[in-house]
């Protein structure tokens, strides 16, 4: 017992010893993973500074004389609007201010009518009108909150109403007189406050919610190529053009395409604010956006489901006679398919029409997938073909057949995007 | 002409006469649509009368004089806060309580001692340190919002801690000697709003979001578990036992499945504020109902796979060598597996161990597993086997083996959460 305590000791003492380092090693950890932040996505520092910086705008109003005569204490709504209004992006940032000034003017003018109407029954009915309003208001208001349509983009607004109108309605009680006056500062303070929001917000090195979903839909097609192509690669054991990749996580890469879809949502539904965007112009459809991520998704299924495969992958170094009669048309699809995805991708991040060589591998694809269903239905089998080789290989090929019209069909949602949307027309050299 | 122009006012004549019944129509739509919100969810109902009655209760400060008389016009915090705070489950209103009243405490300590160091300073200095600390503080706390384990948890708070550290910083410069009162009143009103709150949210028909993640996790296994037993009567072709299902919608329950990561992960960090539940204790393991629905989600992608081959489905009326050879393990598998599934999802549900039956049902399928490779390893093909049947027929079963194993993990995860959790042990009985 004795030496077991003792041991016990020199434990805690060890620990103790090692204390200052370890704690050392985590503010270290911690700091690099900050950094790491700042570094991956550079506008992260700049969104800090702006608010930084739209706050001591805004702070002015305190500190300058003239301007605090005009809203004295009530400039308090405007620092306040500041920091709730500012957001990462633009789209979210208008959503919010304008969100916020309707609701503020919409409730802030029904505060004042239920007010009138608390007035007129006297001092013992006071109170029990605005307590009923505000219960009323309230429970309908939230309720209201909970319909898909408005939570998805007046939510905010929602809340600033029963907000509004509590605070207006309720303390109309004790300040009589100033009700008006109270409603109009502060309607006027958070217009103030949502201005330089939204000025900072656009003015410096803004963020285009609707340039990242554009990029983000278009990032997975180009990661769901990249797989294709990959898979193709791999499973059929061809080797690579190139400086050889030893890194094989481009075949991961369509991972982050299975789960984007609420992602893709939200993304849209902030992106529906920025009405203008110089780069695409003025209400730009969205929706549209959904509908291709929705199909690079099923899309995703189905390399999903080929990936499976590759662990329980087959040498084609000797490869049986059936296997060196599909393995062609399967890489084609692999190659073309992939190719497609990446040119349609790179379009979509430029915003610019479809390249004609597109339809090229597009046609291709299918003119393989056609020639390997072809095989598939007749084909004969011989004797020493075995199961353990068909049953996987011709799975492999009947999800790449299943997988071209998915590509087509993405290509038909894009070209709706292109022509919906205006996108530039780009004669690209086809190159036969 | 004339007669273009005449239909042209009729077609307008006709359409201003359907005018009101389209509006109609329309206000009948809406009011449909809100009323099946309300019977989906009645707690949403519930939720919409709680808050009208928190926010009835704390304008009370307001209109009793004694009350009124200890916070003036401060009582504005304490409806702002009930307002804010209550949300519809009970760790989202604890989570935004705490985060509230903690930034705030914290940022007022702050704010005073920026406020004391602005003051040493003289006139002219004073609101260019302000000015300064509160561009320092308003880029770093924003900055922090960035930081994922922030964000997940902490994210109103850091917001909150701008709002107070700016609004007290920036206001002491005009009330100079009232800095401790204003800071002082404000954390007691959002404490006494906090308090109303969260008190109205646990107190009437409280919506714990942890038993929300539970049951969802449990009703997305139990898709599963029928979707799965469904394909293997479907794609098999065997009657129905019991009264016949016309409806297929089961088929497809899976789907939802797929795209449920961002809901449990938002869930999760929902529900780690609920420290205590009278349902499942303290300090329930969150973290791994998030293992289990990654489980579950590798699992729909499989049965998403499975199903695609549901549209080429080959008649089994008269089924060929190969086909009556694999046919009885392959449903087998489906059946024990999707039973093994729903009766894991019914523990889930009851919060209790898993009944040893569900071992059994995974043993069986396991042995079906077994017996199935065994097949596809040994069985050797004739001449009048034609590829069309074998490869799908065949792609199936490898799915089906493919799948086993991850009803075991997602069987051991659940044992693994059970005794972490301490769930309750339930003797089912065996039906061997």
């Amino acid at each position: 017992m004795i030496i077991e305590s003792q041991s016990d000791h020199e434990n805690a003492w060890g620990w103790l010893k090692a204390l200052p380092e370890k704690l050392w090693g985590k503010v270290v950890d911690v700091a690099e993973k900050i950094k790491k932040l700042g570094e991956d996505d550079p506008r992260r520092i700049i969104h800090s500074l702006k608010v930084g910086l739209a706050l001591t705008l805004v702070s002015l109003f305190y500190y300058i004389q003239p301007l605090y005569d005009g809203f004295g204490a009530n400039s308090m709504w405007a620092v306040l609007t500041v920091i709730l209004v500012c957001e990462f992006s633009v789209g979210a940032t208008l959503g919010k201010g304008l969100n916020r000034m309707l609701a503020t003017l919409s409730a802030g003018a029904l505060g004042i009518g239920v007010h009138s109407l608390a007035t007129l029954s006297g001092d013992t009915g006071q109170p029990i009108i605005l307590g009923f309003f505000v219960f009323l208001i309230a429970a309908t208001v939230t309720f209201a909150r909970f319909i898909p349509a408005m939570k998805a983009r007046y939510d905010y607004g929602l809340l600033i109403f029963i907000l509004t109108f509590s605070l207006i309605s309720v303390s109309s009680y004790r300040e009589n007189d100033q009700v008006l006056v109270m409603a109009h500062q502060r309607l006027t303070t958070i217009m103030v406050g949502s201005f330089i929001a939204i000025v900072t917000c656009i003015c410096i090195r803004p963020v285009w919610i609707g340039e990242n979903l554009n990029n983000l839909v278009a990032n997975n097609m180009e990661k769901l190529g990249k797989s294709l192509e990959g898979f193709g690669r791999e499973y059929f054991s061809i080797p690579e053009e190139g400086p050889s990749m030893d890194d094989k996580s481009f075949l991961q890469g369509y991972k982050s395409v299975l789960t984007s879809k609420e992602t893709e949502q939200a993304m849209a539904n902030l992106a529906r604010w920025e009405v203008w965007n110089f780069r695409f112009g003025f209400r730009h459809p969205w929706k549209q956006y959904l509908k291709i991520g929705t199909l690079s998704r099923q899309c995703a299924y189905k390399v999903d489901a080929l990936n499976s495969y590759l662990n329980t992958k087959i040498q084609f170094q000797t490869p049986s006679e059936f296997q060196s009669k599909i393995q062609e048309p399967c890489t084609k699809i692999c190659s073309e398919s992939g190719q497609a995805l990446k040119e349609l991708a790179l379009g979509l991040k430029k915003v610019m029409n479809q390249p004609t060589s597109v339809y090229l591998h597009i046609e291709r694809s299918k003119m393989a997938a056609e020639n390997l269903k072809s095989l598939l239905n007749t084909t004969s089998l011989c004797e020493n073909d075995n199961l353990q080789v068909i049953i996987p290989t011709g799975a492999v090929a009947l999800i790449l057949v299943d997988i071209v019209p998915y590509i087509e069909k993405i290509s038909e949602a894009l070209h709706e995007l292109a022509s919906l949307a205006h996108f530039k027309r780009v004669e690209a050299r086809v190159s036969p």
